[in-house]
């Protein structure tokens, strides 16, 4: 899984009909430090998760192994909404703090 | 998904009999501003996409979770023509306003 | 898919038993304009693409989804040979023309 | 797969219920002599692996072929602790040693 | 399948139970003119090759599709060791020759 920033969302109403329901989310990759890189990803949300909450987010046939995605054409996914990151005995990232 | 722009077709006769009748679009990946990646992708269009239009594209497995395409060998597919894509507060892309 | 040009040819003899009689093509990635990429892709082909040709590659489990290869350990396959790619206004390849 | 270090872990309270007592470890890959690469893999560990240890990594598909994770939607899981790399005559990497 | 040198091999005694038994090389990728690329995979073999030798890697589920790995965690796989590598006119791999 990689770790992702939401940063926003998007929208359609001319789509494949098994998507109907689904919210897509617009995230923004972070390296192991937080740092932003070049690369987005458009997932599906079944977590709730909100802007500058950062997340999991599983690509390929992962994003159909979730009740409800099974028959749904998608590739990406958010799994889980972060408490904290930790690099040995750093603390990378606390959804508490939201020091970053 | 990845957001690509549609620029063209492929068309080719002698193919996979399984292909016959899919319509193949040219796509090209755009970041999440909406500048061109040096990327692009051959998809499969069930949703009816046109040129200059915003889409959403699928790729792996999940290109054969489309009604039709189960047994046709397909990674890459179209699942949604694009509305909007919004950023925090900023509108990045609206299919209205075709403002880009 | 991927657009690709086919350059030569894989020959084996010592391999995995459901690999006799696959034909293995080596593809040089070109991108949509038909420049060569640094990229390449050794595939299976069952649809007679000969030296020179244009096809379009399938990778992933899509390379299993045509008959005859549902039990081989291929990640790429060639899924059809190209007729003529398209950018808005612009014929880009046309293989009757050969004019790239 | 590839050869990833232990570095740290995740933690997240909401996230897809399937997930729930899955021990999520951030792996920051390395290249075949051992220097760290700008990547890193957040993956499942079922093998009891500990910060500093080189582990392999699977990823895609594969990260659920392992017991208990069938039905979630992982898709980095750790298959293995290395003990050693060795390229040609040289040992790059021994964990009785832990020479790096 | 990418073309890869086999350079050595990784041993692992605390890993997936089910992957007792499985040899893991350590494989360079190398283009299609032989030169070695900035990648590696570490393979499962069933084929039975041996340092310096050429082969085909097969990745993804793919690495599956092979008999004995089916309930394997496994990502890639040796599917072949390759006799000669023939790009147009040339020759640029041949194992009788070794030439490379």
């Amino acid at each position: 899984m990689q770790i992702a920033k939401v940063r926003g969302n998007v929208v359609s109403t001319q789509k494949e009909p098994s998507l109907r329901g689904t919210k897509l989310l617009l995230l923004q990759l972070v390296d192991e430090e937080g740092q932003p890189l070049p690369k987005y990803e458009v997932a599906a949300d079944n977590v709730g998760a909100g802007v500058d909450e950062w997340v999991l987010v599983s690509c390929g046939s992962a994003a159909r192994i979730v009740q409800g995605n099974e028959q749904r054409p998608l590739d990406a996914v958010v799994v889980a909404i972060i408490d904290s990151v930790r690099i040995e005995d750093r603390l990378i990232y606390s959804k508490k703090d939201q020091y970053r």
